[in-house]
């Protein structure tokens, strides 16, 4: 049971944006540019990095939610990103991106634990400032969201399958003031 | 040295908003509604919600703008600020802020650490929903913002006292669009 009084037909996220739609624009924005604007790093990459933090942060309703919306975008299954968040060093995934899941991973346990060496890496693997830059804002914006959302203990659907089916419709729908309730 | 090139006469997240304008605006955005529009919480509330959450993520520049507008707003100086961080149960806090910071704190360990307890205690002591959710919401705003400010290695000026006496302008100034080089 949530921690406050959300309208009990909107799971995790949703029922936050609906109960306070003054502070819903601003999340809505950062997340539609940070995942879905124009980016040398593709929609599916950034999905992904959300996913990864998110399963760093064991909140279930966002990595179903972004891992559904990354397996979309990078047209694999589900089972591929789940191997990715148990090991992404195995992975048929670039070596740059390796480096910046890598960085993604060090903000997560906190700003501080990002290394020279680390930052170094992803650069000789050809990542650019703004993609570093954006690997580490999009890592700390999942850190607020997982947050909020099991922080007031929002309800999810448990069943897996039902993000997978919805993600195509998330893809389409976007995160700028997109109805709740579809 | 920031991990990337960022213009070296601004501080902190002063210089990552001048380097990303885009998600410079709804941070600021979200800053401007958490932190100072209307609320039954004051703004030293939330400063200081801010501020001991930067001082859990050891983020040094959040914590001194953010410790440094909340003694402006409780009309307090930094010692006081201080020894809140330190051990706020023994601070002359009312039991709703004692009760909010305790949960401000377990967003800051990860969301699921906010207790049913720690929720009771906060409404016997008269927190209302928004107040909950609006704490639990500025504890994961300032999670991101700390990631933000010290995974990219931003610089801050070391000198304490440097923020006490710009606390004034800050406070006029406000998060909405404001004059990065004032």
């Amino acid at each position: 049971m949530p921690h406050i009084k959300l309208n009990e037909n909107l799971p995790g996220m949703r029922a936050l944006l609906e109960f306070s739609p003054e502070t819903a624009h601003p999340i809505n924005e950062l997340a539609e540019i940070l995942l879905r604007e124009d980016n040398t790093l593709s929609r599916g990459d950034r999905e992904l990095i959300g996913t990864y933090v998110s399963y760093l942060n064991n909140c279930f309703f966002c990595q179903n939610v972004h891992g559904s919306l990354a397996q979309f975008y990078m047209k694999c299954d589900m089972k591929f990103i789940d191997d990715i968040k148990a090991d992404f060093e195995k992975m048929p995934l670039s070596n740059k991106m390796k480096a910046l899941l890598t960085i993604a991973a060090s903000v997560q346990r906190g700003g501080k634990n990002v290394t020279p060496h680390q930052i170094e890496n992803a650069k000789i693997e050809g990542a650019t400032d703004k993609e570093i830059h954006d690997t580490v804002l999009i890592a700390a914006f999942f850190c607020m969201c997982n947050r909020y959302v099991d922080g007031l203990n929002t309800t999810a659907n448990p069943d897996r399958q039902f993000y997978i089916d919805r993600s195509e419709t998330r893809a389409n729908q976007g995160y700028r003031d997109f109805d709740l309730h579809k």
